[in-house]
């Protein structure tokens, strides 16, 4: 119980703080700037910041730690996958488009693109991204790919889930900085005006979103118990044949169908490392 | 052995990405710039980049892995502990320094501090770190803390140390980004002049040494074994008398005597989950 507490208090902690960090960029483009359009502008620009922080960010957050939300322990691990999937693919495809916002505006403003080390690390994240979603797809939704390649391949898909994650944050704040510095003028960044104090908390929450999320997918604790100890878990209550299931079981045969999700996580953690 | 040798490729790749980025910021800052002194002026503040990138980046990513090298697994623990603190209270202090140029700089040629993103979320690294450092000291170094409670500790001093180090690469990013910016006029940092590409690239290789860090700091199975099973792989060749030391022992009954260091990795890793 106690680990499912200190689960659902960082869950809402970090949904808190990617709300809060997704009004604060819409505060900023609304108020602070010139609004949002899709005329070549500066307001075109704005959909860059906004859809980075609802998409490329908030999004992605919430398909890293999907399968930890214990409502979805019932749901098959197949439809979890999906969901996963689908979350990271909305994600990627708010990248592609606050891209093209980004290009058009330098392109109608005659102002060069890929410059700046902001440009280029952002579109290397964008491609890994890419990368990551197709061969995610292809090791684990492909039905025919061996369940070897996929048990292989899992540390690589987690490390560069998470890298990803993280070098996204950094990029923004590199993004901040620079529109901060850019957008600025009088009075400038150095004079600390409202909106430049304003967009620093921004930058600083997506720090804490970060943290939050990193947090919670790397606890070993809070995974997701693997579908062999769920399917006992709401079948035959976990106290019987153990022989049959080996570990995980025997794991669970003193009493599991007492057990609440929270105690589940803690004693399943090791038995699981392979499978999200 | 195949688990040595890619550990081996990896500190490889990290130490030269890490050897190669000190000597970029060199580059930058005695080709490119002003160079280096202590006068209050830009060669003062030249010092900042040069010490983070050596000290707050480089010797704390070394730092991280310094329980990984195996030629260090026959050293006590204890050694190793003084020397993974030991390196990381230098980087504190080349970070401290490198702080101290900046505000000096600032102050002589009347630009205001700490008005920045890089400059709030760099000030919290530095608190941050050595708030890190202070806890990690009293919990591992001062012999009466209870072990309960360096186990209990455990996870959130490796997982913000871990946070920490990216957090401090994405600052350094983000300092790259002011810097280009401010620093070049005639050409500017949108006319891509060959410092911009230069520092740019400067970026990518921080990003990637983090990368490699974060890698060889996350592979259970590159973990140092625990000091119980390398005194009886360095005694008794680990194949008698197995029942005294219970699961640990068992795991290396068949032969350990035999092993490389690189199968006992692989071995061991489960076991040693909360010792480094």
């Amino acid at each position: 119980m106690e680990s499912l507490r200190q689960f659902l208090f960082a869950l809402s902690a970090a949904a808190a703080v990617g709300f809060v960090s997704i009004i604060f960029v819409l505060r900023w483009v609304l108020h602070f700037k010139e609004g949002l359009a899709w005329d070549g502008g500066l307001a075109e620009f704005n959909w860059h910041p906004v859809l980075i922080v609802s998409g490329f960010i908030f999004l992605q957050g919430m398909a890293i730690i999907v399968y930890r939300l214990p409502w979805t322990w019932q749901c098959s691990k197949l439809m979890m996958k999906f969901i996963h999937a689908g979350l990271n693919l909305v994600a990627f495809i708010f990248a592609v488009i606050s891209m093209v916002a980004v290009f058009d505006f330098h392109n109608a403003a005659k102002i060069p693109n890929m410059y700046s080390l902001h440009s280029w690390l952002g579109l290397i994240a964008v491609i890994l991204y890419c990368l990551q979603l197709v061969l995610g797809v292809g090791m684990y939704l492909i039905p025919i790919t061996p369940v070897s390649w996929r048990a292989a391949f899992m540390p690589l898909h987690v490390f560069s889930g998470l890298l990803l994650f993280a070098g996204v944050i950094a990029v923004a704040l590199m993004g901040i900085t620079e529109k901060l510095i850019f957008g600025l003028s009088n009075p400038k960044y150095k004079d600390s005006p409202p909106e430049a104090i304003f967009v620093n908390v921004l930058g600083v929450l997506l720090v804490v979103f970060g943290a939050l999320i990193l947090w919670i997918a790397t606890r070993p604790a809070w995974k997701r118990p693997s579908d062999q100890i769920l399917h006992i878990l709401h079948t035959n209550g976990g106290g019987e044949d153990n022989t049959k299931v080996g570990p995980a079981l025997s794991q669970l045969s003193d009493g599991a169908d007492a057990e609440t999700s929270g105690d589940v996580r803690r004693r399943n953690n090791k038995l699981d490392d392979q499978t999200n």
